[in-house]
């Protein structure tokens, strides 16, 4: 993949990096480049904006963003760019992520963010796949290539479960 | 505009027209084309598959889905498209939108929903319009302008809050 | 029991079967013949959707199906097919389940999904067996006879108790 | 219909009829004949066994109870009949069926209750309808008629959305 | 104490003996009289109606009556007895407990319980020794010496604290 | 009835009174003399502490209180009386009174407050009756002949329903 | 009062105001001077930077800042400004402001927002002032004052539930 | 630091010091001194209410109050003082906090507590010094440096998910 990275994964903390990093995973999975960062809205607010503010114009085409608990990290850079934002609400100690979901999710009018489940990073990345893709015939010929490949998967799993059951009817549970 | 509609909104049915044209409304102040549909997952779900395979080869660069209850359209609809999904969680008559937005947001890893607010079907819209500016520089300098227009709206609504409470602190509440 | 499955039991990937197979340990208990397979809504949705249109000419007679998250399986099969389907929240690492349940009994008019308490499979099981009985005097005869052992069970259980709560009033506790 | 109720739809008051008939209809839509009573579990508990012990004798195949707040009489039901028992949660003044849901869903493992969504008796009709064609391939292909016809409702829903699109688009909204 | 018991503590497993324990302990405490029991509302209804009419009868002036999910027994219990009845909400695996508090404190008009906080058998066997005492003014005499007793153990737990924050102060956290 | 109050019913403001008078009228219809009074934990909480604390000595036997949102009244009474106290939960504006349920009920070890249903006053009088019935054989043959009198009613419900159902079989829905 | 204004009311929108205005209300009371703005946080994140940035420079001491669903604001400016900051979250059409609670409310260590009842701008203007008494003898002892009129206020309506509840017993509900 | 306090940070319980402790650590990073103390509002209500009472008299200036479940502690104490008072919701075995967030945030009118994140007690330490700072210019600058070590943080932060984003890009995941 080439080096100019085209989606930026973001979150409020090195905390959160084991939770987001499956972003990245997804995208190198598609040769797609990308960069990662913290960017805190509550702890560095200005360089917040001005990440939100130049990703455009440095190539970034999407951006993601992890946070959790009162989660402002998504929805404030999506005031500052024009480009789609993922959020990822990431679960805290407390509450399950319900609160981080609400808090990324519930956007007034005017300021979308594109919200996956709650700790899922790696369908931040591949959303991020598919919003490249739009505009890339090859880049959704691989995802095309890529929901095959879980189909397969599925089938392949579908055998444990057979042979599971089919051992327990024979030798009773 | 063109003819060719780039962004598909669907819905289950339509009575959920009256929340989701937001969505065409914000495409069309864009000069995005759109089309609009009732494609049920429960009530005609080959068609809806159809809708979902055939979509991008129909010119369809984002699909918009709106579902209440148990939605399972935004859902489905990704599962059969490598197109970006965005999905709409309608609120039924009781529990306020929580069922929807649970059952579009909490998708499995590998197949992502780009799940927006509750009810808000204008920032689907938007966030369409984003994910085909993220390669349209023209359509993203569009977006970075109505961005101006928001902050240039707030502003005014602020000298009505000022004046309020201006006549207020003068004349007693 | 006949090797002709009657119950048709499904689950979205083998990761689920841990939960799962209390709905199969149920059906043997009752003789009943089940089949047990992986049919991922998400991942694959054609076979999904011809399992469901396919079943009853097979010979099923209930479907059960268990899904986590945003689970659309179950609502998705009893789209498909005039069967009875049984839902079975499986609870997921966030949320405890509550998505799970939500995305499955809040179903729309028209399609109804039979739904158990969260991880119950078990339930989902005696349900089938349950619904098969209702025109099945001798199946039915048998679920009486299961709920007899079941007072007798809360009975036993009663001793262990009187017996502590004896001891501990003799000893202090 | 045969006059031999089939079905027997009963709920805790009088008040719930309003949201329980609909059961009765979907049932009368399949000629399936059923009976309706109130059948109070807090308030004629011995009625309320005897009815429950009594049903499978008297004909009838699958019990449908409607229930509010702390909802115990479909569980109560299932505790003393081997049929089939769906759950209809009831809408109460306060926390939107919420309580209902979860006082009738959560079963322990033993007694299952087949739960459908909040208010939504005519998919208990349903569902009973389902479940007394699982041994009546007559009633099962009505069924399936029923499904094509939601489907061709759909259709025609379709079409209202498609007009009034273009018409918005041709207008502006 | 006299050997008569006059608190009943029943719970629907013997599964739930180790939560409901505390609420003997705590009538011990009082030296007043309790026996404890299974009695399960949805695995053995008829002997659950024959402990609820029989209580008063056999000298029991309150029940208290645990249980977890879909927690039927209280309400059960209340309506066929004319004592009070307290609930205590047992958590099971999922949930938290939602769904047995809120099965057990929304019962309708005509049949209360009197519902603790969940998994708080003591507060139950407290309020049974209160409901008690009002009308024996010697055990109220001894719920007053309780309450007093509560005050200075609370006021030992403070100089653990006020030590605590005294040596942090000194040293540095 | 007797002029001296046996029941005291509390309530932090008298907004509540619509509410809470159902608690007042249980009492009345079993000759339960009672009184009641706006008693604020917040806004007057010394004599909130005196009410609680004379309470007993005034010939009180049992404490209804009511309140909303940060529901602090019943417990905070619990902690000075030994009589039992029995907690209403009272909606507000937003949350549906859950809020309120919490608050009561959710009490620590050591001071129980038996809670009823949200808005639920009618059973808070109920509940006093039935504490003041353990000890009043007299009385409790009263709460007897009140539940015979649900039965009864509940019974009428019935026809209700019966003729209902059976029309709507004749004429068609 | 002083024209310099003590305490800052911000909200995200004119909407906000009628909610809101219930802060500027408490704080003339006590004749402490406010300023009230519309700030957005997502329209115009420069603007509300700077409101934060220049806040206490121009004299503010307290800010107070209603917003709702995603709310932001609050959050955005206790990062950027060393006052305290107190959120008000506002309900919106859904939810009934548990978005909007949780998004303030559950701030990550190091910017702590003051968070107050949904809707309730009344009590964050009376905790306005309490913070800005905590160096103001004269306003703490208006605050001691204004205490003593909640307490006369909840004896008045006393009598009100004292007269209706007399009323009733002589003349039966 | 002076030894005069002029934070109380008070609890329910020893049991709550790992929890509230933090909000003392961040006092003394600031050199403001405080006292910790457990103060009940349910085992000893009379001296929670004189410690409210007598706080402003003995030079505190804030309260910090932590409490869990049916949380009362934060509400009584600002009901008899003109302090501002914080509340820290801490979370019990069940409920993950959310019983004593609502327990302490949803207060009437009149009587406000300045409620922090759950278990956040950190915050509560912040704020307490932010209400401290808002008439004392040189702790307000303290607060500007230690945002200002916070921003500084966060991009060390940052360095450590470059290296690892850099490091997974070069090797894989």
């Amino acid at each position: 993949m080439s080096d100019q990275p085209r989606v930026g994964i973001v979150m409020g903390s090195d905390s959160d990096w084991p939770t987001m990093q499956a972003a990245g995973e997804a995208c190198a999975e598609f040769d797609v480049a990308f960069e990662a960062d913290v960017v805190s809205a509550h702890r560095m607010p200005d360089e917040m904006l001005a990440y939100g503010r130049e990703a455009a114009g440095r190539g970034i085409q999407v951006v993601v963003a992890g946070a959790g608990g009162a989660a402002h990290l998504p929805g404030m850079l999506a005031a500052v760019t024009p480009l789609p934002v993922i959020g990822v609400p990431v679960a805290l100690k407390y509450l399950d992520g319900m609160d981080s979901l609400l808090s990324i999710v519930q956007m007034p009018a005017g300021v979308p963010v594109a919200t996956v489940a709650v700790g899922n990073a790696r369908n931040a990345g591949l959303l991020a796949v598919r919003i490249l893709a739009a505009a890339d015939a090859g880049l959704q010929q691989r995802m095309v290539e890529f929901q095959a490949s879980l189909r397969d998967a599925a089938h392949a799993k579908g055998q444990v479960v057979r042979d599971a059951a089919s051992g327990a009817r024979r030798t009773g549970f």
